[in-house]
């Protein structure tokens, strides 16, 4: 093992760790690593020297303490481990060898309470804590993710060049992604796809609710899909050159462009294409529900990530869903004909959802940083999604510009570009949700986005209804349209109620 | 202060805890009761010796010492008071009175998990601990409730003449509340609507469904009171009486009378009726919420619970839709023809919607008895929840048809009579859910609802699109239609994703 003294640390060599290993090292920085299975660090230095023109500056260490003796003080040391238990114990087995001032940077899927919890304990201790929500997955570790860390300003001062330098880059103006973004050529110039988000759990917070985001972006796109497949009877590799086309438009994005290839993807295995050959029975690994259960727990309506998260868990009760297909009985679905016509109207219901889907995310997100006193910039963190990050679009560059030309933007569906897509878009998104209502296919991201459109217009609602049981059964008060707000009123409604006040 | 020995005591005044000691008082139990703030204590004592002819029986004191020593061992112990915090203040300042065989009974609305840690908690110290759920309402505590009671079968079996004789009675066949419950009288006979549902936070899980499961009806009659209002444009009144005729049919309920009186009521302060005056902001206690997290967690599909809850939290935004109305765009409401024939479509959207509501939350106990460790029996749970309780109904009767006939039902849409109201209904929901949409009102629980129902007897989903965008993105793998469940397989979706196949 070397003398040299890294630059930074990482501590976990599965396929995240060992991309964002070698994104830092193409970017010059010597990087220490160390992995608690030693033959992982072996085997990711064997790889290096084979394959990696970047090999000199990856210097690998089998003991925690000597890992740690060999990085530039302040020390930064990247954690990259399984979230939850895996990273506490890998905090705790780092703490006998840290340093004041060290900083520790949490990259896995924390939840934003442990970062907040864990932050807290380690400034206690006079070291400093980041938790920075990574994505993009592999290729975009590798090559360039979006990162969002939450931490001390002075830690994030520290951490700033190296997560400036491996982070993607886009054209700050456009918000496209600039090319040359492969191993050993890093993009030099444009905008880099990090900032910092807040203090604490503000990062993990934040890469949170974007990764709510991707569940409902994901599920809208499968709701399309199924519509042209179902409705308009197209081939997986039609449905494929729809999705190519609108890639090009006002949806281009990534998960869009990937949907384009992999429905024209020939299954390996047989004739057909390999979509249809995949079962129907989603995973998740957490972040979709925690972001749903928070915008419970803070009273704000999401409700349409919520359906995303609930369409995987109905999806993944494939053997139910057999067998009660056999038993509860539905319409014939009567195959349309229009399919330019329906084609476009599925688009503008995509496009539609997509953006009541949005606001949702950033208004979460606004009612979070009050309850957790965060100062969070919804411009900044839209244009740090533009690149990198799974859900990077052209949408986030309008997205981004919303929020710069009004900072306190009540909500984004507010804004007048996307104002002016839904007035426009209404029609024909409201159609495609009838016509699949009767025709029994399931649209619940497409609906609920909708019912959130309906209902966040809608000056009034029929929850005087529901104060008014609340007060018959629960005198649980009610206030009047006719009086100021904060004044509550309960009424006596039946004969009962009031002998027993009379009586009382 | 007396010198007599109560048979239960009870701690916390306010008036649901005021109302369940005079119900126990009427039953012949004697019951001493004691207030943190003793002035309450008076008052309460005061209204008794003016007003309740069981006034002998309440025994009221005013230190906690003096309250537990007058109370027969072993000692019952009810709590009702703030859930959270203030249970577990009052838990421990009466632990150092209590004798090893005393139980205490919470009978707030405490989440499950800290049912669960008091339980534990209790029985490592030699007491036992019983978490209740008390539903009902203020007049339920006084004349009958369902009582929910979870904790070791020992602990029950002491609590258990009490709570039948004090909880609600129906009639054993047709569920029918029994007559005769006014103070003083309590009714003799009859099904009492309590049970033991299993250990530790049993009893309060299952209450909190029960009230997860009151958010969605409730949401539910919203919409349609809100269809029938703007849809059909008929007056508060008239749409009171459509609730009326209705509560004589299938969907005879507690929740649709008070609705069909609530919307007959005339406002006391105006020429208008009363629910025209109310202000539309829902308010929330947060059992609704945490139901809709649990099933997030669980993994179990309950997106109309959850929807009902968001649609809470977005009617109270009332000032931002306000705003919002002014500024985006929605369609003219056509006022439509056929009162008669949308009514009773609009009744049957209900109807359906309604069984899938509940299906959702029989899934979520079914799915958390394997987690926590409980075997709860569905069919007692439908039969308590019969009488007493806010979403008592006659359908009620009907799930505990269902489950007594096959108590494996893998789920409540599958029971034949479910199944045959929803295949015969399902074209007029349909027909009202796209009325809706078309017309720009809000019905996010009926189409949530629907959803579930087209989403659970489809034997394909679009989930193998999500299944193959997140192999791509992040190779987190997918099964095959063609192969056996639990193989995983992986493509290399691109060019670059196989090179570095190659190399790696």
């Amino acid at each position: 093992m070397s003398n040299e003294y890294a630059d930074i640390g990482l501590i976990g060599l599965a396929v995240m760790g060992q991309n964002l290993v070698l994104n830092m090292a193409d970017h010059g920085y010597k990087v220490a690593v160390f992995n608690r299975t030693t033959e992982k660090t072996r085997e990711f230095l064997r790889h290096c020297r084979d394959h990696e023109p970047s090999v000199d500056r990856v210097l690998g260490y089998e003991e925690l303490e000597e890992f740690v003796a060999h990085i530039k003080r302040p020390r930064k040391i990247v954690l990259l481990v399984k979230a939850g238990t895996g990273t506490d114990a890998a905090l705790n087995s780092l703490l006998p060898f840290l340093e004041p001032g060290d900083i520790v940077v949490d990259g896995g899927n924390a939840h934003w309470m442990d970062t907040r919890r864990r932050e807290r304990e380690f400034t206690d201790k006079g070291f400093e804590f980041i938790g920075s929500g990574v994505s993009g997955g592999e290729t975009g570790a590798r090559f360039g993710p979006s990162l969002m860390p939450g931490g001390s300003a002075k830690a994030w001062s520290s951490l700033e060049p190296i997560w400036r330098a491996i982070a993607a880059k886009v054209d700050p103006v456009t918000g496209q992604p600039l090319e040359g973004a492969e191993p050993g050529k890093p993009v030099e110039g444009g905008f880099s796809c990090t900032a910092h988000i807040g203090p604490d759990g503000a990062g993990h917070y934040v890469k949170m609710v974007h990764n709510g985001i991707e569940y409902i972006d994901m599920q809208l796109i499968s709701e399309a899909y199924w519509l042209m497949k179902k409705l308009l009877g197209l081939k997986s590799e039609q449905i494929g050159e729809q999705f190519d086309a609108w890639n090009k438009g006002d949806l281009g994005s990534y998960l869009i462009q990937i949907t384009g290839e992999i429905l024209q993807q020939q299954d390996p295995e047989s004739d057909s294409y390999l979509v249809d050959k995949i079962l129907d029975a989603a995973g998740q690994k957490g972040t979709g529900l925690w972001t749903a259960s928070s915008a419970l727990e803070l009273g704000v309506p999401a409700n349409a990530i919520a359906e995303a998260v609930f369409a995987r868990a109905l999806s993944s009760l494939k053997e139910e869903r057999v067998f009660a297909s056999s038993c509860l009985s539905g319409p014939a679905i009567e195959v349309q004909t229009g399919i330019e016509e329906w084609g476009e109207a599925i688009r503008t219901a995509l496009y539609c959802s997509k953006i009541c889907a949005y606001a949702q995310g950033f208004q979460l997100m606004k009612e979070a940083q009050k309850v957790y006193g965060w100062q969070l910039d919804f411009g900044t963190i839209a244009s740090i999604w533009r690149g990198g990050c799974i859900i990077r679009a052209s949408f986030l560059n309008r997205i981004t510009q919303a929020y710069q030309e009004v900072p306190a933007l009540g909500n984004l569906m507010l804004a007048p570009y996307f104002r002016q897509i839904l007035a426009e878009g209404q029609t024909a998104w409201r159609k495609v949700i009838a016509l699949a209502v009767v025709n029994g296919l399931p649209v619940p991201a497409f609906s609920s986005a909708l019912a959130y459109y309906d209902g966040y217009r809608s000056a009034d609602l029929p929850a005087n209804l529901i104060q008014a049981q609340r007060d018959y059964f629960g005198a649980h008060t009610y206030e009047r349209t006719d009086q100021p707000r904060g004044r509550f009123f309960h009424l006596e409604w039946t004969a009962e109620q009031r002998v027993q006040r009379v009586e009382g």
